[in-house]
Order: C-alpha cells, then structure tokens, then sequence
C-alpha cells in the first residue's frame, strides 16, 4: 500500500488524494493504525477466528459505470462483502479498497471518480461499524474495477459454516427473493449484519450462506459442502420479491424462476433443526422476517414440490462469473 | 467470495476452476478454514497486531501481459505485498486474491491464464509460508488485473511504523537500487522477510518501509509520517544496482539517478541509532546485507551530499499512480 501523508500544496495527486481519503476514512476501536503506513495495524478479540472475504466488482459485470453512480458502485463493492461476514454470522471489522480508475477522461477526472467511489465505500462501511484501513489507487487505461476485502471476527459461538446443515433441517430465508438485476435493487444491497447476529444469538444455526448467485445455486453449495445432502423446496412458500414479478412481466419467465435463479438478493438462506425453527417462525428476533421454505433430506439433490403434488429436480442454475455472456450480469 | 465445492464432471467453469484451486491452495496452521465457504477462518497469535495490506497490479502499469508470463505476474502481484508485511517486521500469514480475466480469447483461455497466475501466486505464497485462502474469480471485456491482500502478524516487539525515526539516527538499506523496471527484476521481487525479521530482533529499528516507489521518494514517506524531520544522503553511499548503471547507458541519466528515483527494489529503507548502526554493520546478521547511506536530521528535507562537499536538495521523485503519463509504470 502506498499511503503517504503530505499532500502537494494543491492536494491533488496520488499523495493528496491519501491525505484526502485518511482524514475522512472510518475509524473504529479495532484499528491500532490506520492509513499512512505499509500496513494498517488491527486489533481482534482474542481467541476469536478472523473472517476474510473479498470480491473484485467490474464494470460491465458487476455494475454499469455509464448508468450507476459512483457512489453507489463504492457502496455495492463494500456491502457484498459485507453481506459474505453476514453470511457466516460474523461481525465485520475492517476493510481495504484497491481501485483501478479510468484514464480516459484524464486524471482530474480519476481523482474525482475516486473521491465518489470512496463517499460510497466509507459511508457503507460506516453504517455497518466497519473502518476503512487502507488501500490502493492506480489510474489505467482500462475500465472502472473496485476490489474490496473485508476482515471480520466470529462472535464467541464461532462461525455459522456452509457445511453444517443436517437431514431433517429446515430451510429458512429472511427476505423476499428475485428481481434484484432487473430492478436496480442490486445496487443497494443491505448486509444482514445484526439479522445474523439475533439468529445466531437465538438458535443453534447449523449452515448459513448469503443470496448472491441465487437461491438455488447457493442453497446447492449448503447441500455440496454438508455431505451432498438434498433439498426440497415448496414452491408456495418461496417468498417472491415485487421485483421478481415486474422482471416476469418484462421477459415471459415465471416469478418463481426469477426468485430461485436471480442472485444479488443478499438475504441470509440458513438451516435449523425443526425445533428451532417453529421457534424462530413463531417468535422471530427483533426486525428480522423469516420465511420457512423447505427441507433437508438425506438423498441429494435439490427439488421443488409444487402444490398439485409433483415433485421436480431443480437445477442449481449458478451464474458462471467466468462466463462469456455478460447478459445476467450487466445489469 | 464465491466457493463452491462441486466441480462440473469437465472441472471446467468457474465452480470446477474454484475446486481446482482449492485442492492446491497452500495451507498453514494458520488456516482454520480456507477455500470452500464465504469466507476464510484464520487464527493469529492472540495479542499480537494484524497486519493488512493490499495492493492492485494493472495490465499496462504494473506488467505487460504480452511480454510477462502468468506466472510472473502472480509471483510479483504476491510478492510486492510480502513486501509490505516485510517492511514492518511482520510475519505474513494468509493471502486473498481476486482478478478480473480478459475474455478477449474466450473462456476457455480466461480459465488457463487463471491456473497459470496461480501458480505464481501460490508458489511465492508457499515460499514465504503463506497460505492462499480464498478469492474471486471473474472473466470480463477489461484487461488483466489482479489484486492481492495479504495478513500478517507483529512479532511480539511489535511491528516498525514509518513514524519512529529520531533526529541523529543512520540510515541504512538492505541492498543495490535502481533498474528494476528496466531490467524486469521488479516481476521477481524478493520480499525481505526473513531479513527483516533479523533485523527486528537483533537492534532497535526506529522506521522502516521497503523500496517500492523509489528511495528518495520512500524515505521522503519516512521524513513526513516521523514529523517532517529530514535526512542527508551520502552519493557515494548509494548502492547502485548493476541494473542502474545498465539502464542509465541507455537513457542518459546517472547511475546514482536511477538508484534515488526507481522504484520497485524491494529493499529495506530503515533507521536505527548511531550505536544500533554500527553494531549491525559491523555483525549484521546472517544472510543480511547492509549499507549505511546517510543520516536523519532535524531540520526537514532530503538532501544528497556529494564527495566535493557540496550538499544540494533532493526532490522525493515520487511515481504518482494516477498520473496519466505510464511510461514509468509500463515496464
């Protein structure tokens, strides 16, 4: 990390940019040092695991750089990492941002799409009580690309795995699902920080994992890791977003597909014993909405029972983030 | 971060590509639960400071894709943050890494340059005993770009900030500077951990930080973040890299030049006090190579002394990363 701490008279540059980002970046208890250094220096409970995640946001994948603002780009980047310390019932802590910016429009205009792109990060990690420690920003000639890592600890229960989940659970969603490319809503993705914490604090939860590439493709990742266990989902039961109906309406698909297949919904899908969960169901934490929609069977395999009786395989449908066509993920 | 577990029967796309990295990623004792959730799970040494550090290479800026291999490319994206940790007498610990593939050639290429950068990713990991525990995979129209974080502890003396240098300490670095951009040494960077570590436990280091946008530019990085104090060089002093003297045959300008003003040596700048500094020089520790260039001074400003007793300012000749001009970045 480059981080030096006098700027130029006129405070623009690589260095005055620093000077601008350390004045104003989050700063929390868990932060011996901060920006200004090779490192930043951080402070855990000890004893606790230290979560890690990162994801790399790219324009024309991930975002649209000609119709998002900077801002809200800055806020994705940040909150979808977020959304994977939610995942595993952590507590996030502290982030860095690397970020490629374009030179196309000349580095005036780099070092003001940088000051946007950081309004949106920090104001995400400040909402979430996470510092923003360090970085790296380097102009090229390529497109916008915005990485984000994001340390965070397990609370003292530990880490809520993918790999937990047990026959007989129950499947439970804490949103409505679908929609979220087509709408927009995917830009605003809203962590699940403190609805994971009450869960964890309210039930033993034996596997957990973020909505990011879909329901069905995630949940399949519980099923993978824990075993190859199965699922069957009820379709009544699948919550499905407004926004999944207007996406319906636009492209022929069903709503359900749309609530099953869509990804970027960031609600926590996790699994329970069946005590538990007419626990939660019947008394869920404080501002947490639970819905129950499925099972965890033995056999593997994910299937859909529909309300005439059938029961039909249900593809994971995963979005291949290395894929050619961008058409799902440009949105 | 997305990890699923089972691979398509090819082992190709993402999730195969995911498994594939998985099954070889380094693993340490460090690791509570790598690749394969949505996040990593690490254990530090309770008590002990984290160290974070990031740091983003570009096609076109950091490398060049069409003249350095994959592998050279992942050992340099790796190891310049090694170096990071190394420049604060950390001990580096576990890496994530996230790259965005060009699709200029297809998919199946994106997948093969990707195997190909992880092997230099992970080899340097291994040879600095670190592991490799998670990432993001993603494939889009941009150019290659690669970014890498990596975790690190402080010893128990705790880790060498920037901002400790006195007035009347010595200055002294670990090796020959200058040329690396035009000689390609800067893809095979050295990070100095073991020699830091040496040197941590073996004098009092005051401030240290490791030679990556130029010496006159890093010390400068010193001289400001220890309260503007200022330093005077030695031109006789300077450690010239046979790689300077090369690339100054080419361009014109001095040997002495090049080895104030490259950048990426990845040598250690440090200071300590005067007896500190002849202790080390005289026995400095195995395998550690040291050269005493010049003195701290408490009025502020970097200046070069030359044989003939003239002393004239030196300009930090800082590479600014958003500046449009690449010529100094595309090696």
């Amino acid at each position: 990390v480059s981080t030096p701490a006098g700027p130029p008279p006129d405070g623009s540059g690589e260095f005055g940019l620093i000077a601008w980002f350390r004045a104003r970046a989050e700063r929390t208890a868990a932060v011996a040092f901060g920006i200004g250094d090779d490192c930043a220096g951080l402070r855990f409970t000890p004893g606790r695991e230290v979560l890690i995640t990162t994801d790399m946001l790219l324009d024309g994948r991930h975002f649209l750089s000609a119709e998002h603002t900077p801002e809200q780009i800055g806020r994705k980047a940040m909150g979808v990492n977020l959304s994977d310390i939610a995942a595993m019932a952590g507590v996030p802590l502290a982030a860095v941002v690397s970020v490629g910016l374009p030179l196309h429009h000349g580095s005036r205009s780099a070092e003001e799409l940088a000051r946007r792109l950081f309004h949106g990060l920090n104001g995400m990690a400040r909402e979430c009580g996470v510092a923003l420690v360090g970085g790296d920003t380097n102009a090229w000639d390529g497109p916008l690309v915005v990485s984000v890592t994001v340390l965070g600890e397990a609370t003292e229960k530990g880490p809520v795995r993918r790999s937990g989940a047990r026959p007989g659970d129950v499947v439970l969603v804490t949103g409505r699902l679908g929609g979220s490319l087509a709408s927009g809503r995917h830009l605003e993705p809203r962590p699940r920080i403190s609805e994971a914490l009450a869960l964890h604090q309210a039930a033993n939860l034996h596997a957990m994992i973020d909505v990011s590439d879909g329901l069905a493709a995630d949940l399949n990742h519980i099923l993978e890791e824990s075993g190859n266990l199965g699922a069957v989902l009820s379709a009544m039961a699948i919550p499905v977003h407004p926004d999944a109906e207007r996406a319906a309406a636009g492209d022929g698909r069903s709503p359900l597909d749309h609530a099953l297949g869509d990804g970027e919904d960031f609600e926590l899908c996790f699994t329970v014993g069946p005590d538990d969960a007419n626990r939660l169901l019947a008394e869920p934490p404080a501002r947490v909405t639970l819905y129950r929609i499925g099972d965890i069977t033995p056999e593997s395999g994910l299937r859909l029972a529909h309300p005439d009786g059938r029961v039909e395989p249900l593809e994971p449908m995963g979005f291949d983030h290395l894929g050619g066509d961008a058409e799902r993920s440009a949105p």
